[in-house]
């Protein structure tokens, strides 16, 4: 069959076979189809959708387009944690020390940031000498020593991702649940986990800006998961403001390991446990979920995860004294705060802005070939619902002169809102998807 | 704003301003935007669909991508009909000379057969001698001498169309109703016309298999050409059997001959003779249709028109005695007949199939650039609603060798159907919209 019949199905709605599927995945990546056919596709994929039956096929031919991890060899179950990012989501580098403390072992495969969100990998690098680009070997030395390690992408893993994803990004092809499906899974599969839990993010600083698609995207990734016999469960979290107070790169790293000595921010803390209890459950490590919750906050109160932490930066060549001093890490002089203009209640922070505004300072990316700045971001001191005063600090900036201060203060300043009124303010965690 | 973008605009569903219209024409005709973003923004437009004025803009940009004829130097209504393909489709060779006869000028620029259709420029072509490649000042030297020119299109009009077409057709992005009306119209508006009356066929042997898709269509060409201030009407017309009797190239140039003498086949004459009717209407000739019909009859009887198509082929370059002796037109001379399996009614001709047969010996292409044989093709001597008993011809069989007469045999045998009750037969002209 040509490949322009297959494209004809799809636009006209059909559910494609297993057979089609691997014809599109395979001859794209071996260049017998040209990218002007695949992306024909896409859109049609975009706008007619794929069944979970077709969205398994994708993610299996894309997952077996490249090499995948055997991590057999290691005890206990492997379970990761994968979010769809936002503004301050440095979950993983508490969660992965957390979870492996806890008996798991946590084979996290992260990405770097781009646009308005940061990345994991980003974030570690920060750690002077930190490696995230382990050979499998390495890998799985460090798994084995220390529970946990977090590493980024290596090229031989779905390399029809790779393909697939720089098209889709040029094509307006990047919103579709079955394509980020696969792309996502295809990836988390290829290291060799037993289980995973997704944290979905919703709102004005995540990729899903409503609570509806955020549970679509949720339930297409657990029902795709179970199709590869993988335990998978999702939970979606709002990103209506940043998570926990910082945004940038040492600054994330400052306040994870902060966040490990027991000094909770309530955000952060409530989304880590919650994560971390689903890890406990999948991998069968603590079936009760008051129980394993339990089990992540003595963890960090007996100091064992941050043990872990500490342990797995050395692993990986990190700097590990940056753990008690916190002035080894890159962090710029130049500072400043943004001060409240008005008294009020902080009613709404446009969340994107933020990341943004971040970038602009030069801590995350506007495309993937630039580099990161590690000392600029924020420190906020209020969040939504916290009562100002006029000129009282709400963040601190930090950036390399005067002039991107001023320019930060600007952004900051259209981002967040005051209101006379108390904003109602609910739990972040909204909803469990199994 | 990047491309990316607008292509989410049309998958979202929004309307494309004159802009954004005019930067997909030209940035893809100059190649600065890549062909896996215009398949992309291609089948969303597929699937999303454009309204009137963004087909205008597209029609627009793309008659405007290349060189337009002025013809206004002619005097009379200069009037074009098109057709949007079947099998046994002759009509414009007898109605170009009949409307020229009665006092129009009709400047048409004919397509090649592809796939199961025919194509005027190809059964022309089957005259010995006659040129479809005329220079624009021959082109106006013929209408000005004759009144009627059919010529093929000039590598200079609508370069947009040629470009975006071979895209859409690789991608399954040709069937669209604005991407056909922006894509028949940019054609025929760059000839200089003043009006177009189009003959919009429906059925198994139309590119428009229900009378609701050739009805959107015709809407669409309506509306479009009169954004235009262009006179339009259009017909829809069945084809659900073989218009006339012949099949084939050198075959159908003999049947108009044929026609042009007074010789009616009724399903021939009822469409030419509506189509006809039309054009007279909107150039102004005669404003009643009745007495346009007739003035139609009076060119067939009194030879006016036979002597217009006469000169026309003579200034073509064509070898005009053909039309006194048809034994100087190419026709194979291997022959046989497709015998009724059975008595009873022909109830059903499959159209496509019967259109892929005469393809199969030679009378089309497959492929653009595939070489057409003049001589071979199908005569029918019954009709749907026939009477036909066991063994009775309903079609003679022009082939080149015995293989060719024993395939073509076996085709017609699954395209024609026998049933024992006379099926209800009705006219051919289903409906006229304007």
């Amino acid at each position: 069959m040509a490949f322009q019949e297959i494209i004809a199905r799809k636009r006209d709605g059909y559910q494609l076979s297993r057979h089609e599927i691997e014809e599109l995945v395979s001859g794209y990546t071996d260049g017998s189809i040209p990218d002007y056919q695949v992306s024909a596709i896409l859109m049609a994929i975009c706008l007619k959708g794929m069944d979970v039956e077709e969205t398994y096929y994708l993610t299996d031919a894309m997952l077996k387009s490249g090499e995948t991890l055997d991590l057999s060899g290691l005890g206990g179950a492997k379970i990761d944690k994968h979010s769809t990012g936002g503004v301050g989501d440095k979950v993983s580098l508490a969660l992965a020390p957390i979870a492996a403390s806890c008996g798991l072992v946590v084979p996290m495969i992260s990405g770097r940031g781009l646009g308005h969100t940061g990345g994991t990998l980003d974030k570690l690098e920060s750690i002077p000498g930190y490696r995230t680009d382990l050979s499998v070997s390495d890998f799985r030395s460090v798994l084995s020593k220390c529970g946990a390690s977090i590493i980024g992408q290596t090229s031989d893993v779905a390399p029809a991702d790779k393909k697939l994803y720089a098209l889709r990004d040029v094509t307006a092809t990047v919103e579709s649940i079955p394509l980020i499906t696969a792309s996502i899974l295809s990836k988390k599969l290829a290291s060799g986990i037993d289980g995973i839990v997704f944290d979905i993010k919703c709102g004005s600083g995540a990729f899903m800006k409503t609570f509806d698609d955020a549970a679509s995207l949720a339930k297409s990734l657990v029902d795709t998961a179970k199709r590869f016999d993988k335990k998978c469960r999702a939970l979606i979290t709002g990103m209506d403001e940043p998570l926990g107070n910082a945004v940038g790169n040492s600054l994330e790293v400052m306040e994870s390991i902060d966040y490990l000595r027991g000094n909770f921010i309530s955000d952060l803390h409530e989304i880590t446990v919650s994560l971390g209890a689903q890890m406990l459950i999948i991998g069968e490590v603590e079936l009760s979920e008051d129980k394993a919750r339990q089990m992540i906050e003595d963890s960090i109160s007996s100091g064992k995860a941050l043990d872990v932490f500490k342990r797995m930066v050395e692993l990986q060549h990190g700097d590990q004294r940056i753990i008690d001093d916190n002035s080894l890490l890159d962090l710029a002089e130049t500072k400043d705060e943004f001060l409240s203009p008005s008294d009020g209640y902080i009613s709404e922070i446009e969340t994107r802005d933020v990341g943004l505004a971040a970038n602009a300072l030069g801590a995350g990316r506007q495309r993937i070939e630039d580099s990161v700045d590690f000392g600029v971001g924020f420190n906020f001191r209020k969040k939504t619902g916290d009562k100002v005063s006029k000129d009282e600090p709400i963040a601190e900036i930090f950036a390399r002169n005067i002039t991107d201060i001023a320019m930060a203060k600007d952004k900051l300043q259209r981002a967040v809102e005051i209101s006379p009124e108390k904003p109602p303010t609910d739990g972040k965690v909204l909803r469990l998807i199994e």
